[in-house]
């Protein structure tokens, strides 16, 4: 949890803007875990016949990395007031992930949108890409959250 | 899982078809359970100050949402040789969903494109939406697919 000091609101992001998370990493077993509650395909649930799959090993569900990468970003990206209330995804993509990998996020600042209307609130939209130990890409999304304004906190 | 007999190639998927899943409840415990692991914002994992978030009330996340969609899709939906092996996601936006809604999803084949290679296979365009008993969208995704032809099959 971030303290309410650090907050930001809408004005407090720019374009160009990049933040860094810290690395985790995801086993085999939490692979497994999601996969089974989630995306029960054999390539996520079973190590063995995955060497079978379109994949050729074992991987984890692309929905998993994008929980994963929530979480990342919850944790260690920067404090939004009003927390991260997302409008949306434009666009994900999805790279492999396997148990052992360490995945990092990077996020950056595309645009920040001032409401129309007038409204104590805008529209930042960002660029979060997952990134393994490897030099991969695990996941890369476009998304859009809506951030008060200082206006909005009285 | 599906069996084997049924198992749909890309020439058996048509623009336009639609496939609807049966329903399932969502209960305001597994939305929590959840939401601690990969999205612990206070209105997703807590029912209480919830009501004082933009939300107004308790929701899950959206990538929750998410991930029942998936497992919704793998049960029910129609079983693809090779697995459902998304190549990305063109567009994802959410809806509140709350503990006690019940939801299925409606998907919709928008398009069905062949290899430009010639390769034995194609991408299947899917528009997925995850509907709610209060008639309410929870989740609308435009998805792609990468499903074998049956020359693939040998």
């Amino acid at each position: 949890m971030h303290s309410d000091a650090a907050l930001r609101y809408f004005e407090d992001f720019s374009a160009g803007e990049t933040f860094t998370t810290p690395e985790i990493e995801v086993t085999t077993a939490e692979i497994i875990e999601f996969a089974r509650l989630y995306d029960p395909q054999h390539f996520h649930t079973d190590p063995e016949t995955a060497v079978d799959s379109v994949f050729g090993r074992h991987v984890g569900s692309g929905w998993h990395t994008a929980a994963l990468t929530m979480r990342l970003w919850f944790d260690h990206g920067p404090p939004v007031a009003g927390g991260l209330v997302g409008l949306g995804v434009d666009e994900l993509r999805w790279g492999p992930l396997h148990g052992g990998d360490r995945i990092h996020v990077v996020g950056e600042v595309v645009e920040t949108v001032p409401s129309r209307s007038g409204a104590p609130r805008g529209v930042v939209r960002l660029r979060l890409r997952t990134l393994t130990h490897r030099g991969t890409e695990a996941q890369h999304m476009l998304s859009a959250i809506l951030v008060p304004s200082r206006a909005a906190a009285g």
